[in-house]
């Protein structure tokens, strides 16, 4: 998979001069488009034929579709964000199922590439580049009775248990399909988001559907780890694709001691969607002072308390003045910590949210929390266990909805996703 | 005012030789910020003080908050924005009015200069520089009641006509003050919104609040005009700050023929805020032709039906093989057209909004159209007037809020933005 490239700074030199994955995607701008797109970029001022299209480096990252895995799941965070479920209508089933997959990954894979959508194009995108664009699909436990595949349901998928500090709302929970959009411009992710919609069609209706957010490249000053909403570091602990064992715990096996019924999520991975709601009032009242011990991090750099950088190990067993441990039995960090929990099992790739005002006057927002394991039960499960018996940060957010879904592989050239169970 | 540079291809080359505007914005990121920003940045793998430090053009562009006018008004659009209006508490009046605003300019200056705020700064923007942020402030209506300040009302404050497709949403609507931040990064967005509420204390309280974006910079090959959630190209008759009477139709004048009273607007201007909402669904299911008439330009390029390009002039007399105007004496181009109107009196700075699924099930989305004018009566009033009567374009969209505001001047070094009406 072409991975999308965080560095924007892609002088006009080194553009025209080495062409690198990023420069090739930029040149390859003039050569997309039907006939809606190519003719705006004709009669545009400085189309991409000329050097001006090739400095639209932002515009012009393009992420792959087809491959081993599925974009958007080890794809550098975008600015915006879509997720979506939907359920089957009424009377669709498996042949109805795999006739969407299949339009929907045609539609995500001219969309990826800059290109607009095949028959009438909403238009919402022309001008702009691919910007990073992923569409990631996903079947959730409901969708294998709907398709009649029970069967070949993995047992990863059997729902997750009930956490003491869930407060669920079930109709923006589960679902039977489920769509993540990412993209760096707002307009290029929502032409995809109303694309797919349209060609959902007769055969499914949305479920729910949620928006977010990541900052935008080249906010910071170098490529650093997100923060959330609370300000907070969030994602220090996520496993590093360069890491030996990354796809071992992030994608099932291609071929592996599974049953062999299961072989068609071989290079899928397992995503758990939970909308977690923010207390931001509650948390800006806490001084800065009392935030770093919920969380066990200093909030500037997000290093550890017992000092370092943001990457130091967490001493954890160093104890202070007053004889307690530094980092407090109950901060965040201790209780999430991978080496506290048989290693990083999952890497979580979150967008966040922010939908106004709630009815009681406080903030709507906080963190779509996505998260990617081969296997829940060794990687969302047990770390939220433990969250939820004894997190110190959990009197500040609220986990609102949940979704367990079944991601398969990245499609071979001209399959669709999904394709090997719905016609395996 | 320094603009920001909507040019996001600065090469290493060209910011380390010479120092334009953005490359001194890039250049000053390193001496900003409070305790808190600084340690982050120094703890950074490559901070500020490094060379990757000059390289976060978007992140380091940086808008002036004192001067002639405030920012957010002819700064570029930014990617995300939020707008919100607030009612004074009960029992406030003009001295905490008054007091509000020098807390809030404070605030709008540090953050605009890419500084944490006073006190306890949430830390969400921490890493990122400026990244085009800007905060504008305006009086409604009301405001000058709850401050014993009618006499100093300029009646351009008058309530806006009603229009007979208004399905105004008086909680949505006008509002003491209000506050419209925009930033190229949502993460320095929300944090503005969220510091700006916070001191507003016991002041003032939200009345309405609502989220946009438009198109990140270096999206496009080259900046072009935008394009909404329709699909259409929006702005093209924008007038441009070159233009020799732009000033004069855009602010009001320093020392004009107006009242006395009414001095302090000098190098003001007012702000017509509608949340519009389309009906994307119904709009999706014209066909292109269909779109194109109604809107009466192409919609790939933006060029009149009667052709040429996105600038040329539309010629509105010329008559089709069918014997009626190629034109068509409803589409909203020829209606809503500068030379329609006694020329273009307003600037229309808009973001789009989505906001998910409304209860009927279609998309909460469309516009936040904002307009900036020296005389709504001489703005946006005649146009809309027309419009409303028979624009093609009016039963695709709906106005479901709308708010008029009296922008202050910028502020001069050390006041703050409305001191001349309330110490005046």
């Amino acid at each position: 998979m072409t991975e999308s490239n965080p560095d924007i700074e892609i002088s006009r030199r080194r553009l025209l001069g080495t062409v690198g994955a990023a420069g090739a995607a930029g040149l390859a701008l003039g050569a997309t488009g039907g006939a809606l797109a190519h003719s705006a970029f004709d009669d545009s001022p400085a189309g991409a034929s000329g050097s001006a299209g090739s400095l639209a480096s932002l515009g012009a990252t393009q992420v792959a579709f087809d491959g081993e895995h599925q974009a958007g799941i080890t794809t550098p965070l975008q600015a915006k964000g879509h997720v979506l479920a939907f359920d089957l209508a009424p009377g669709a089933g498996r042949k109805e199922a795999a006739a969407l997959m299949r339009r929907w990954s045609d539609t995500a894979r001219l969309l990826m590439a800059g290109k607009p959508a095949s028959g009438a194009d909403s238009g919402i995108a022309l001008d702009a580049g691919p910007s990073s664009l992923t569409v990631t699909f996903g079947f959730g436990h409901s969708f294998f009775e709907r398709t009649g595949l029970t069967s070949r349901r993995p047992t990863a998928l059997d729902p997750l248990p009930d956490f003491s500090a869930d407060r669920l709302d079930a109709q923006r929970s589960n679902g039977d399909l489920w769509v993540q959009i990412g993209a760096d411009d707002g307009l290029v992710a929502f032409h995809a988001l109303r694309a797919l919609q349209k060609e959902a069609g007769e055969a499914a209706r949305v479920r729910w559907q949620m928006n977010g957010f990541n900052r935008s490249p080249g906010a910071t000053a170098a490529p650093m780890t997100a923060r959330n909403l609370m300000g907070q570091i969030d994602g220090t602990g996520n496993p590093k694709p360069a890491q030996p064992d990354f796809d071992k715990r992030i994608f099932v096996p291609a071929a592996g001691p599974g049953p062999a019924e299961h072989a068609w999520m071989g290079g899928g991975s397992y995503a758990v969607v939970r909308r977690i709601r923010m207390l931001l009032d509650d948390w800006d009242k806490q001084s800065l002072a009392q935030q770093e011990q919920v969380i066990g991090r200093t909030k500037a750099t997000g290093a550890p308390l017992t000092g370092g950088t943001e990457t130091t190990k967490m001493a954890l067993d160093k104890i202070g003045p007053d004889g307690k441990p530094v980092i407090a039995s109950n901060a965040h960090a201790r209780i999430s910590a991978p080496e506290q929990n048989g290693g990083a099992a999952m890497l979580r790739r979150p967008f966040s949210f922010h939908d106004g005002i709630a009815a009681d006057g406080t903030p709507d927002a906080g963190l779509l929390f996505i998260c990617w394991q081969a296997d829940p039960l060794r990687g969302f499960v047990p770390v939220q266990r433990k969250l939820d018996r004894g997190d110190a940060l959990s009197e500040f957010i609220r986990h609102e909805s949940s979704g367990l879904y079944a991601v398969p592989p990245g499609p071979r050239d001209g399959e669709y996703v999904g394709q090997r169970l719905l016609e395996g």
